[in-house]
């Protein structure tokens, strides 16, 4: 084990198989650049308070700077043996300067680093999420657009119901991406990034943080962060992860649903679509296989994404105010549906760009004369005068006579 | 079995089990007065598009605002054998006025119908539960201000903390109340209530909706209903009720958060409040019990809520466009959800307007001196000038050390 | 509200609204005979112990068995003011006997009748599941049978594979509900009834329930009633709850998959099967549909009865021993489950009765070559003994070469 | 990429964002043993089969035992651009005798391979959770026989409800561990391991599996591998996964109660019980805190182990037969479910055994007189002959009156 940031009390070592098991490291140095962000704000406010020095505060800058740029350049590496992202960060500072980054953590709870860590990740994520939903939509009008004035056949409960212009067809998946779009720039537009609210309690020097997030955010455009307003909804609740997976969960919805009918379409019984073949995979047995796994897989990760939602809210579900350790498992639910919805979206996209449809077999179908049944039916009704109820009956029974 | 809306095309009689087993009538007869508003303006519109006469649908508006106050009055009564309430307000109004109710079924599908009922069951709705959330908020802000500078001792990981003031522990939730609030008023101002989307291709009467919404318009506030956009999205679509469902689910998680901590503060052991007697109940054996089975029971219901919202999502999942018949099994979590969290809003105002501490036990515990081991680490750090680090491990010791 | 049976502590009544969200008798009446058969017993205990007399005993079993005699003749209506079903019969037997009905609560705790009743509802509904699911597989059996040596075409991935026998893709749904019905059957087989386990801490009568018990199971074969073992664990176990619901979600999930392949084959596109009309539906606008509504609503209720269990198992998690009331919630999702499960399973035994293959269709999707690759590549190593690898690679470029 | 098994069809290069989303080596990489099982006994099935001749066998054979003496040595690293542990067994053959290793896949299907694998890892991983439950239920044994003859308070409804023997509320621990081992013990015995159900449709070389597996099987010890009986079946179904996270919901249910529990009881206001310093943790900003953070992560991990299910049981909903790639994410759920819960117990075995009662805490608790309210109650009925109902009105008035 790694230096760790509390023990003085304790008389006894740590159990091994329970300091691996309670460890969070191999999954929260994703938030290190959000965790450097809060360093960042929070030894400006000790200087503020001169609780630190000015030259103080400059040494651990330089130092966190340094860990953030390894960051962005993909070369810091965690230490497996650190217990946490602010125990990793912290031993790296000290690494790099020595003693002087015991300061660090003057004041400070990681109850009020990991929310904050957190909430960054969202709001940076959710940005993310937002792009690659807009290039989805750019997918979409493309191919409605490829394919103007194409009618195909319109299901319900996967009967034949009425012909539909495919670029309609098409339209209801650009509503559904347009409302999750809508719904992730309103979480990010929403989203409130507290700092100060220490352990529950707030701090001493909450007075002097509004000048260090000022200097933080210089330069930084869209980013609002604010001094903590109640202290213990800030350590006790996930409501923004809760708010992000809910629309995480409606883009994965709608996913799956395109999924299945490209599935369904892609069938040689259909045969309404030729799949790009990139996309899709082979078989080891069967050589004439062309596979459509990315839909399946789409239409699979509907399950995890549910899954991840869920355990959150089982986690969550009443737990006493504020923080609880169990709130440490909110992570890994949170990074798997964002990567996952992430990567879907960006190939979606691509896949959809790269669609055809094979107008031999849709060109077939819409001979189908069932499909004029209810302009048929209305006729009858605007011609004869009759009830819709009797044109529809008198109509549905010379269908059934032909069966 | 009632007479059915469909049937021309069937020579066997419907399997008697599978007839009860897919009738919703006994849920959906819920949305009586939401069906009869898409009758009145589907009329309209036949009527503007002179598929019926101004005096048929004269007697056709007569009949349904017959039954739409009965429904006011509490006296009107679904008949168990109709299939579903889109059928059995027609047979009612056929009761009333006779065939001519087989006209009003013109041009107009059940899949259009059931959208706009339950969006319009989900406008009302939501815009109760904001009204039950505004009560609830009211309440904490009563009994925050009634002890108004007391402290209590806070807590995280359920062990004490640092002492803080009542009022900003109730502020926690009264925080997590007024998002939940923020989101539902957002959810009912966002709320697009279509009509005339169809079976699922739209509806040739389209043009003559305008002015029949308007007219029934007329005279109401703050409700809003357009004509479909997208009539496949519309059909195929329950987001309106995963959003909502997604807000329930916070309501209800920082009902359960509430709950378990006055479950906890109830105990011989906590005896920080009194529960009011009567939202608790007794023991059939044990003569002295006191439960605190309100808070157990909002606890409890979490799952429910929950299981709701994952039902719906897991009935979603993968369906292929556009109406698909499991999209019936909608309604039952829906309601229930609705159900069960209007309850518990209302009773929780209640409950926590009578709620007493026991200022006895709360002094007694802030005697506890670990609940000023920041303070003391941070004077360290102020007067002596050592790092915070440093002076936590002095304090953690000498702590230790009495043990 | 009816009699309740606690109440001496307490001095104010119980708020009106709250009293209406706790009952349980709109839906707990479904234990009435079962709460019957343990007021049978512990009033022979009560007797045994000489607590009440030989005669007042008498008395009691005969109301108790006039109350279970209008259940089965189905004229039993509860009280809807009653607050559960436990009261709901001590209140009925009152109206029967009078005052001497107050002395069969006698040191006994709703705990344990809830406990009893339930394990006893699960015993004969499981038994009842092993039923429905023997003649679902007769059915299978039958359609088998019927089309014995017919092949078909096999799907991985949606997309043509292999041909196989229909009766083996038959098989493999009579393989999963042979394993259903193996694990239901061990489920009743290993379901331990308890009684005596009073509200946590047993009953100073415990010693007179075994002769009780003996005295009720005369003449009933293939039930087992023990005294409690450890009466902690019974009052605060649902886990035999849960054992049910996890072999319903199976079965749940075998039947979804069923249904899916159904609604796939009984397409247009696909069109291998004729789905008996007597469990289809119509449209109320398109004349021409046949919907294949039950299989759609079979796969729809996955989600409620996945929802149920997922709903008792978040109500369960991290509640302290032992009875909380939160476990008053797990009725509804049991008896929902175990009702649709029920209504599935016995009208998809009529449905694959009746079901008939399209030859036609059939026959002419086996024409497809492809079908045959593997065959081919198998030939090639075989004559030529080239790898595998190698022939798998030369056929799937043939076949590419075609497209 | 790493060399793939199969692309002879496919013109097009799979797309890299595409590959990268559907590779699963990162961590099917977890069933490497069990898959060189597969292949040692399909390489002799090949030979026996004389599509392979027996030398070829024999160098296959040390090939792929090589690579398991590296598994078990922990020297075994997969190469992270392999698809999948199929691809890079067969991968790491070649490299090491050549293309001879090309001849392993014949006539084999992944289909077969990875429900083979899953199995087998199952049937071990399951066998290991059975002996720390073991373990686990040894040392509630010990702490049982450590405090035995002790007195604590029981309780209903997180109030106190009557004096229980401390062995008794542990053994309500002892029967629901004891319920899961029997269950994890007859999933283990119940198990069959299938092998040769190819793609779906079989092998032709079915026929020579049976010495194939004799072969393999020599020295085993309780492990039975048996050939495919109904091959689509086989590579359909996932049951036997969620029997195993059915009993894992279980464990981890009533780990989360114990949780709870102790939890509760380390409190400083109930304080019965000190948790073994060695389980807990401190805090970074409150140098007093030992927080019960093993039980907290146990408490939470709540969320997951129910989510894992939760998510395989929706990936699995209506796919239609047979294979469908979404099956795919079966793993991940599945290792991470086994994972947790066999950490846990492991650690709460070591914790049970470390854990001391609060006795001055537990006797200040039992002098409580409510305690002995039925007692009190049950004492007037058999003295005085009155009713149970009158006494417990009496007992209540009287505790009433003393608040």
């Amino acid at each position: 084990m790694a230096k760790k940031l509390w023990g003085g009390r304790f008389k006894k070592e740590t159990d091994k198989e329970f300091f691996e098991f309670q460890k969070s490291i191999q999954y929260d140095y994703k938030l290190a650049e959000f965790d450097i962000a809060h360093s960042l704000i929070h030894t400006s406010a000790l200087a503020n308070a001169k609780i630190i020095s000015g030259k103080e505060k400059s040494k651990l800058h330089k130092a966190l700077k340094k860990i953030e740029s390894d960051i962005k350049k993909g070369i810091y590496h965690y230490d497996a043996q650190a217990e946490d992202i602010h125990t990793d960060i912290q031993n790296k500072v000290q690494n790099l300067i020595g003693s002087l980054a015991l300061k660090m953590h003057t004041l400070r709870s990681r109850n009020d680093q990991v929310a904050f860590d957190e909430k960054m990740y969202c709001h940076f994520n959710a940005g993310k999420i937002a792009q690659f939903l807009q290039d989805l939509i750019l997918s979409v009008r493309l191919l409605k657009s490829k394919y103007k004035n194409v009618k195909i056949v319109g299901y319900t409960h996967t009967q034949r119901a009425q012909k539909v212009l495919f670029s309609d067809y098409l339209g209801a998946y650009e509503c559904m991406f347009e409302r999750d779009k809508k719904k992730i720039e309103a979480f990010v537009k929403g989203l409130d990034i507290h700092i100060g609210a220490g352990a529950l309690a707030g701090s001493s020097i909450a007075g002097n943080y509004a000048s260090a997030i000022k200097e933080y955010l210089k330069g930084k455009k869209g980013l609002k962060i604010q001094i903590s307003v109640n202290t213990l909804d800030d350590v006790s609740s996930r409501d923004f992860i809760i708010d992000l997976l809910n629309i995480l969960i409606l883009i994965q919805l709608h996913l799956s649903r395109l999924a299945e009918d490209m599935i369904l379409y892609s069938t040689k019984e259909f045969n309404f679509i030729n799949l790009p073949e990139e996309f899709c995979t082979g078989s080891s047995l069967m050589p004439h296989k062309k596979n459509p796994d990315f839909l399946e897989l789409v239409r699979g990760y509907t399950g995890r994404v549910y899954g991840n939602l869920s355990a959150i809210l089982t986690m969550m579900k009443g737990l006493p105010l504020t923080y609880n350790r169990d709130m440490q498992l909110d992570k890994e639910p949170l990074f798997s549906s964002v990567e996952i919805v992430s990567s879907e979206l960006k190939i979606m996209a691509n896949l959809i760009k790269a669609l055809e449809l094979n107008m031999t077999a849709i060109e077939q179908a819409l001979e189908d004369e069932e499909l004029d049944a209810v302009e048929e039916a209305e006729e009858m009704v605007r011609e004869h005068g009759i009830s819709f109820s009797r044109a529809h009956e008198i109509v549905g029974k010379r269908i059934a006579r032909k069966k």
